[in-house]
């Protein structure tokens, strides 16, 4: 039996990002927050931790799926820290429970997610991030907020 | 810099349990949340079930860790799913992610549990479930979440 | 200790492929085998199996990483076949297992292969496939194969 | 299509072990290579070691199921070494892999490919290994191998 549970929507970017990624990883989270959608991110720093920080803001939950095998590596933003001991692998585990994702910027390790979520099927906004066949562009938070929940109602 | 979170434990057991090990289950589950820990567990039927809906009758926070690669799958007592796609092998990221964990009864997929959880060296408390050296043996919930949470409270 | 083995080149592209891809494929499989390299792609069919049916006709070792939990779905050229059970998580383990990877077409899930081969600053090389900053073009199967051993034996 | 491939058969058992159980890992790797068995195993010291030094000798073929991210952990001894990143989460990958599993000695490590393999309800033979009801015990090596390969004919 598949239930419908409530969203979860993975925020995606590296842990070196500068300040203007940084700036928009935290609207992008306070935004999901205040649409009840819960965070789910790699779970360190960069645009996982600006991202769960703008998140707290407004009250929401936040997962953080970490490479390492102890889940004292979490950012102090992170609710719910999973420790995978995958590495890098944990990408596939934020696409596959991952709704939709938002990429912020990020390099290779952002692409393997950007890639597991379109083989998914599964909405992929981006901003400032990889122009890949099937990302759909977004030039702000609130526009990559719009954009993921109307991908994901009008499944 | 690793910074200390609150408690997560993890209930193992079989999909497959009697009423007994249900009732075990769901009780041990709502201990947990009383005792403000986070429930951990496989997120399907049977003993996951039951401890999510005693964690959750007294207001706990429950995370699922599937093995299928949808999140829906998960049992309606569980806050937070985690579709990881790995089979059975999802047994070890529960292990590494729970500070504790509770067997109730269970098969060989519990044994992999308890087995992963003693080589991390973590608290692996049974009631009426695999008899292995370094399990601490416990004859009820009460006594099972006590022993847990001294063992955590001790490190 | 760390201890020089022999070379495992990953080649990797898609499950569907067309008529050119697969001959292309197969080339590479061969060329790899004439120079003694142990060919790993993701055992299925496709560009995964031109490849390795190519490097058997040159005698060569052939490894399929599975996403299934059965060996069995392998395809027929495949000598040693690893059930990982991880599904499209997979590709995580071919490409920390290959020293450099040939992506010969490919859609999403090469993709993915590609980004953690970059991410692990190993050669990727590709015919036809993904653009993406720090993929090396090549031609034919001839200069892909060139170029990832001149990469190698560079290191 | 499942396609019916050569025997694997994982020999399983602790990096630290005595040398009444590497001489048994040896002759266990010998008499599978003498059997035209394949040997997988976890790919480092001690009993995993023994026993691919074992099949070697032989002229056996072996295949290393390595934790860390990187192959060349691997031991001397191992002809395909499998980098997978997973930690001891890749016993999960050796039971898949494996049509049986043989134990030699062991600790947690070991209990959980051998909860694995019976929960797959693959042949598990253990000799001076964990006492659990599924396993079948053998008294050494000759009667471990007789015993497995027996169990898989007869499927």
């Amino acid at each position: 039996m598949l239930v419908k549970k409530a969203y979860i929507i993975g925020v995606i970017g590296g842990r070196k990002a500068d300040i203007k990624e940084l700036v928009i990883a935290e609207k992008v989270g306070r935004l999901l927050a205040e649409n009840s959608v819960m965070l789910i991110c790699g779970g360190l720093g960069g645009v996982m931790e600006a991202s769960a920080r703008g998140a707290k803001t407004a009250g929401g939950v936040t997962v953080g799926i970490l490479p390492q095998e102890e889940k004292e590596y979490a950012n102090d933003f992170i609710d719910i820290p999973i420790a995978t001991g995958l590495g890098i692998g944990r990408n596939i585990i934020i696409a596959r429970t991952a709704d939709a994702l938002i990429a912020v910027g990020g390099e290779y390790g952002t692409l393997s997610e950007i890639a597991f979520g379109l083989q998914m099927n599964k909405p992929v906004i981006g901003i400032g991030s990889w122009r890949i066949d099937g990302v759909i562009d977004a030039d702000n938070p609130d526009s990559a907020v719009k954009k993921a929940l109307s991908a994901l109602s009008a499944d």
